[in-house]
Order: structure tokens, then C-alpha cells, then sequence
């Protein structure tokens, strides 16, 4: 190793100090914190953000990069290392430090104006503060790259290598095979939720979640369950992933799903070590919003919606239920947990609508930012756009195009992740089970280990060491193909709404 | 207020921030934090002190405080304030850096020696760290203040203005009627504890704790209790100061009455409002570890454990405890929770025999400051104290010199404040009664706040703008005097034991 990338490991791992601690304020803010501490907590987390920033855009960070972009003999970890490391240097340096500061505070408005707007069902309320974040992204964009796209710069920030072309290439497969399997299971008769309106109480709930977390591989000594109002997984530590989950007592699948996804979440996290040296630095963080995504889309969906997977838990969820759970048998919840239904909220979608909620925000996002779209047309357009893929429309913009917080916050080009998630994780798939045929009898037989160590294998230890291209080619043989998660939706669905 | 006191009240309000940053990682280690998480917390609440200490040494606090020293015309506030600020400014500068990492190394290695030693009942191992530890602590103490003897330097840190004078002439006088009035309850017959051996579960135990807490006044939107192995109060933030306790199932009075402690420091912290221009600042921290454990032990014995406050409470309790409280009545209660007897551990002592244990302590740390102990002959010294001072005798060091923490960190000087508070709580009691003669009338028909109001207005309010001396003589109108505790004493066990 260079000295100079011994250098940069160290500034480096200081970074990731303040971010772990910014990490932990975080988490406390969101299960423990008494109401009233919110004022100073802003004030605290302000002052790690400061010094985050501070260390980030250290110039000696500058002088390291450019010694080592000099050398030709760099291991492929250091050369790996180099490119994730400019990439966040120059994401921190080339956006003014007003601007950033400009940005924070209109951002800042922006999400208490659309909490409330969404409150009040009042679109008009939020729409100047929308204008904002389109345009001071635009802005942000040039600043980061002034010769590309400006959404191709935000695409890139979540999921490095995309852009909007490569996006809708992707999506276009996708969205003609979702709505035809969306149209022949509407075809079919509607299976029955008999999960629904189950009154199981929260201790009965969170026993469950253990219990899979167990089943899972989740390593409770590196980690622990809470409770927030909206579930996340977050990383305090290199041995320290949290999760969290929310219990919904009459709707006990909600906690279940939630805490399997964020497992999958923190499955990834935990297993990320691509290189002793490089331990607490950027090498050894998740690639991508959208590999990431695919970990716990793979583990929730993939594996803990399938048959196999219930065949055999099915008995110790019902011992757990005890009483409330009588009613329930092993097939009938296999098909209530995956029950498919247009719906008008993206968070509850099943697996089936869920691209299409995500392909509409895309096309909108791409609209607004090419200019085909002005903010006072959203939610004209987001209704048509939820007419011509789900074949529903939102009866309220609080249902419709004000649901979520992400543009809020001026978090455009992130949506697409959630989708491509699920592409990946059919892909990845796909390959585990090239190697590992019997896989769904070892799932069946109790044994999940063999998948937790294909990915730790495979896609966890990596860390950041390929680009989310070079990984999936890596792993899979060929680039992102939607085709795997067409096979994989085709083959399951066909069981089980029977066409 | 002068523009140096604006500034430096910016200053100071980072250093807080960075404070209360360290707190929050120091309450998740103590309650949640998952066990691997341990050493990168290390890393991180190392990164967060040297923050600290840098913000602290910033030369600019120096140059300010020299520009306001030689003005004439500071406020009172001001005055207090450049007080503090100095005092904490000196302590941070005084000691070379060479040295606060050596100490700090030393410290760590004999924490972990002496845990060992506890463990395995042997001093010996223990010894060398011992010696490291008084050693350096003369150290220090020179570096603070050449002219003074050590050991007054280090009482000096926890109880601003105290020396080994001022203390052994109060522990003199208490000592001598602490053993009076011991001898005296011990020819009485002794008190059965009708308490223990009761199995209450820790989710009823917790709702007792959560009762009294109410009661107290204490606000649970500024606060939270939770569990940790040895129950604390710690400041996360002006709004946000939590407490702990533990269950112990076979004794239900141990979290009662350690929930009840905490939240008497809670209610001191909860209060510190000097002056609304220097929130969160030096001048809004408590003024000294005593008058804390003053606030604490005049809610946990004074209120906590009188007849007045149980008339009112006892069915409160008895309702909570069930079937299990059956057999319990008010005053076998009463008389349980009183019971006066003489044992090892400090921590265990009932409110007579406490301040024994620390006159023991604080006259062998004298001894071994001013050369008349070694270090060797401790364990031996112990014995002889808790012979002469209790009448009984450790059947090892586990449960002799070795049961408590503090010297193994070298906190020589700390032990004082824990009885130093029973002095205070007293005197400010007897002070309170005079102003509100009924208060105990007030109490048994249900209402604390009287109590509250008085602490708030006279001791948490004014947050660190006395020195302890200056306190308690502007509350209770003379210096302290162990005299409040004697009377205190006398009238509550001639009472209970019947002399």
C-alpha cells in the first residue's frame, strides 16, 4: 500500500467516525428521544454535520488523490478505493459553501411545507417550494457536472453509472411485462387476505420479528430491534446495525415483512469487508441505493414471501400466534402475503404494481426535469399517469402526488432505486440458483445459511469495490437485465393466481 | 453584557453541544448498545473528547477571559460566569498534553486491573496500578496548583472550595454522632425487612418506578427512564435528561428508591435556568457533585422514605404490587424501608451507616495524599477503619477496598461529595420547613411541588452562579454545618427504633 493511501485511510476513517456518531443521534431521535430534545438535537446534529463536511473536503484529501491518480501501480483495492474516494471529495468540494448552506435551509422548508400540505390535502401550499428543489437541483446538478444532464447527475448520485437513458431502457421492459401480468392476474379471481383484521398485539409481533431475524442470520450482537414510526436500518458502527420496525395490531404481516426487509438491509451492512485494510472507510460501504435495495427486496419478497420459506416456519408463526392464528392454514397466508392488487400508496404496493408506482415517479422526475413538465401540472399528471399503469386514480393529491417525501426533500433521481432493486435482486437471484439448484429445498429443509453466504460471498464483502455494473456483471455474468425479474414474477404469480 | 461575554458564551455553547453529543453515545452504551459495538464506540467517544478538549484549550477563551478579568463593570452573572469559565479553562490548559495521555492510558489499564482483581479477590494485582494512580494524581495536583497540598487540589475539582481541613472538621463532628446514634439503634431491637423476598416482575416494578417519577414532578417529555446495570442520571441536553434504574426481582425498594434518587437528580438538572442568556452554558450546570447528591438524597430519604410521603402513597404501591403486597402494611412498610444495620458495601447502606463509609474512605485517601499510608498497607488500613467506624470487619477485599471504582480511575476526592450531600440535603430541609411548616402535612395529602417549587427556586434555578459555600449560605443563611443532618437523624430513627 501506498503511504499515501495509508494517509487517506486515516483521514478517512475520522469521516466515518462523525458519520457513525451523526448515525447514533439519529437513531435516538427516532425510537428513544424525549419530544422536547428535538430543538438541541438539530443543534447537535448540525455541529457533526459541520465537522463531517469539515473533514470531508480537507484539501490534503485533494494532494492524496492526485498523487495516487498519478501512479501506475496501484492494487486494484487502492485504484477502487481512489475512484470512490474522488467521487465524495469532488461531491463535497465542487458545491459553494452558500449554496449548500441555501440549499439545506430551502430543503429544510420545503419537507415542513409538504408535511403540511399533505396534511391539509393542499397541493398549491407545497408547489412553490417544489419549483425550488427542481430548480436548485438543477443547480446543484451543474455545479457537480455542468456537461451532463442534470438528471443524469442526480440518477448518478444514488446509483453510480445510471442515467436516464439506461433508466428508461430498463424500465420500458419493464413496465409492458408488469402491466401484462398485472392484466392477467386481474383476470383471475381475487384471493382473500385472511391475515387482515387479525388482532395480534405487539409483544406477539415483536416475538415474531426475533424469531426471524434468527432465522435469517442477523447477528444480535451486532445489532438490535426498535420501534419508529417509519422502519430503517441504519449503521452506528461497523458492528452495529440497527433496525427498526413498527407494529400494526391488526395487521401483523406489516411488522413481519418489514422486519424480514430490514434484515436484509442490515445483512448486507454486516457483511461488508472488502479488505482488512481498508475496514471503517469508504471501500467498505454498500455500493449502491439500489444494490442495497435488492438485498432486502430479495430476503422479504424473494425468500420470505415464497412457499418454501413457509413451508417450513409456517408452524412456529402459528405457535406464536397461538389462539388469533387458528383460522390461518399454510397456504392461505402464503397466498394472503402475496396477494397482488393495484393500490394508490407506493409503500404498501405489492410486488407485482410496485415498478409501476416507482415508473411513474421516473417519468415524472425526467418530465420535470427536461421540461416537458411544469410543477403546477404534477398532480393533473400524476393521476393520468396512475390511470394509464395502475388503472386507478387517487381521489386526493394527499393520495396522489404528495405521498411521499423524497422531492420534498429534493431528493429527485432516487425512486429509480427502489425499482432497480427489485431487478437485481431477481438477477442475483437467478445466478444463486445456478449454483446452488436446490436451494428452495434447502429453504424448505430450514436452512437459509446457504443464501446469506452466497451473498456475503458474492455482493456483501465487495463493499465498493465495483461499481454496481461491474458487480452485477461480476456476479451474474451480464448486465442488468430486467428479463430475470419477469421470469421470477411469471413463474411465482402463474402458481399462484393460476393462469 | 460586554461583547467577550457574547463571545464567549458561543464558545462555551459548542464545547455543551460536543458534551452532550458524548453523553447521548455514553447513555446508548450503558442501555442499548449491542456488545461488538464496544470498541468503535471507544474510537468514538475518543474522537468527541479531543473535540472537546480543543474547544475547551481554544487560546481565544484565554484572551477573553483576560479582557474581562480586568473589567469593573460586570453584572453578577457575569462576574459568576468568567468564574467558571475560568476555572474550567485553567484545569483544561494546566495539564501538558503529554500528560492527559499518559494518564488517560494509565487509567484505562488499571480500571481493567482492578476489575480483575475485584473478580478474582486480589489486591496484589491491584497494587501497582494503585500506586500509578496516586502518583499521578499528586501529579496533576502540582500541575494545577503548585502552591496548595494535593490532596485539597482534587477535593477541590468535585466540591469547588473544600480542603482536607474544611471536610475532616465537618466529617469530625458528623462521625461522632453517626456512631452515637448507631450504638443507640443497635440496642434496640432490629427491624424486619418485610420487603425482601418479595418476587415483584420488573414490568410492575417499572410501573412503580414510572408512578414515582410522576409523582416527583419529574417531566417525561424532557426525560426517560431505562434500564442499565447500575442506575445514572445523565444530561443529553438542556431538554433531554434521562435516568436509569435496575430491577432486582426478589427486591422491589432497590429500583423504587434508586428511580426516586435519580430523579432527584434529574429534577436539579431538569431546573438550571440562571439566567435565559446563558442557556446552555457553563452557568446552567450544577455547582458541584455534592449539592447533586444533595438533590438526590433529599427526594430518596428525606421525602422518599417518610411516613408523610408513604400515608399518602402506600396504596398507590399496594395496588400495583398486587397479590404479591398482600402481607405488607403502611408502617411495617415504613419501618422496612428504614431499617438501619451496618454492612460492607457503601452502596448498600441504609442513610446512618452511609456516611461512615465514606468518613473511612476520605480518611484513608487523606492518609495515602499525605504519606502516612502505603499503598500496601491498605486492605489492612480498611479493615481497621471498618472495624473502628462499623463494628465489622470484610471477610476479603472483594468486599472491602476493592468494591468501589473510583480509585482505580483516580478519583481521589470524590468519595466526600456522596455525605457532603446528606449535609447539604439536611440543611437545605430545615431551611425549606421553616419556610413552609406544613410541608410535611403537604406531602402526606399528596403534593411534592411545594417541595419542588422551593429546590427549583433556591438551589436548581441558580444553576452554577454560587460556589457550593456561597449557596448554602444564601439558602439556609449560614455555612454548611453537619448539625441539620444530626437533628434530621435523631428525630426520623428515635422515632422508628424507638430511643
Amino acid at each position: 500500500m501506498h503511504k499515501e493511501t495509508a494517509r487517506l485511510l486515516e483521514l478517512d476513517r475520522e469521516h466515518s467516525l462523525v458519520m457513525h456518531i451523526g448515525a447514533i443521534l439519529g437513531w435516538d431521535q427516532e425510537t428513544y428521544m424525549p419530544p422536547k430534545a428535538i430543538e438541541e438535537r438539530s443543534s447537535q446534529l448540525a455541529l457533526l454535520e459541520g465537522l463531517a463536511h469539515q473533514k470531508a473536503v480537507n484539501p490534503e484529501i485533494g494532494e492524496l488523490l492526485a498523487a495516487l491518480e498519478a501512479k501506475s501501480d496501484l492494487s486494484e483495492d487502492e485504484k477502487a478505493y481512489v475512484r470512490v474516494v474522488r467521487r465524495d471529495y469532488d461531491r463535497e468540494t465542487k458545491l459553494p459553501e452558500a449554496f449548500v448552506t441555501e440549499y439545506a435551509k430551502e430543503a429544510s422548508l420545503s419537507q415542513a411545507a409538504w408535511a403540511d400540505a399533505k396534511k391539509n390535502n393542499d397541493f398549491a401550499a407545497f408547489k412553490p417550494h417544489l419549483s425550488r428543489m427542481v430548480e436548485l437541483n438543477k443547480k446543484r446538478a451543474h455545479y457537480l457536472n455542468p456537461n451532463a444532464k442534470p438528471y443524469d447527475v442526480l440518477l448518478d448520485l444514488f446509483e453510480p453509472g445510471s442515467t436516464q437513458e439506461s433508466v428508461a431502457a430498463v424500465f420500458a421492459k419493464m413496465k409492458s411485462y408488469l402491466i401484462e401480468i398485472l392484466t392477467r392476474i386481474r383476470e383471475r379471481p381475487q384471493i382473500e387476505d385472511k391475515c387482515s383484521g387479525l388482532r395480534v398485539d405487539k409483544h406477539t409481533q415483536e416475538r415474531i420479528s426475533q424469531y426471524f431475524m434468527k432465522v435469517l442470520g442477523y447477528e444480535r450482537d451486532r445489532g438490535r430491534l426498535d420501534v419508529s414510526a417509519h422502519p430503517f436500518t441504519t449503521t452506528l458502527g461497523a458492528d452495529d446495525v440497527r433496525i427498526t420496525t413498527r407494529y400494526v395490531e391488526d395487521y401483523f404481516p406489516s411488522s413481519l415483512f418489514s422486519t424480514i426487509h430490514e434484515s436484509g438491509h442490515a445483512l448486507y451492512e454486516m457483511g461488508i469487508d472488502p479488505n482488512p485494510d481498508y475496514r471503517g472507510t469508504k471501500l467498505a460501504e454498500a455500493v449502491s441505493m439500489a444494490v442495497h435495495e435488492s438485498q432486502s427486496r430479495l430476503w422479504e419478497n424473494i425468500v420470505g414471501r415464497s412457499p418454501a420459506f413457509w413451508e417450513r416456519h409456517f408452524p412456529a408463526l402459528s405457535a406464536l400466534l397461538g389462539e388469533v392464528g387458528e383460522g390461518l392454514d399454510l397456504e392461505s397466508f402464503v397466498k394472503s402475503i402475496n396477494r397482488v392488487s393495484p393500490s394508490l400508496i407506493r409503500t404498501e404496493a405489492d410486488e407485482v404494481t410496485y415498478g409501476l408506482h416507482v415508473i411513474a415517479r421516473f417519468e415524472l422526475e425526467s418530465a420535470l426535469f427536461d421540461g416537458s413538465l411544469n410543477v403546477e401540472e404534477v398532480p393533473e399528471a400524476w393521476r393520468a399517469k396512475y390511470r394509464e399503469l395502475l388503472g386507478i386514480e387517487a381521489p386526493d393529491d394527499r393520495q396522489g402526488c404528495l405521498q411521499d417525501v423524497h422531492w420534498s426533500m429534493g431528493a429527485f433521481g432516487y425512486f429509480p432505486s427502489y425499482a432497480l432493486g427489485n431487478l437485481y435482486g431477481a438477477q442475483f437471484w437467478a445466478a444463486l440458483k445456478k449454483e446452488i439448484p436446490d436451494v428452495e429445498a434447502r429453504i424448505s429443509g430450514g436452512d437459509t445459511s446457504a443464501v446469506l453466504a452466497w451473498l456475503r460471498k458474492n455482493v456483501h464483502v465487495q463493499g465498493s469495490r465495483y461499481t454496481p455494473g461491474e458487480l452485477v456483471k461480476k456476479v451474474t455474468g451480464q448486465a442488468l437485465d430486467p428479463v430475470w425479474f419477469e421470469k421470477y414474477l411469471r413463474e411465482k404469480y402463474s402458481k399462484i393466481y393460476g393462469f
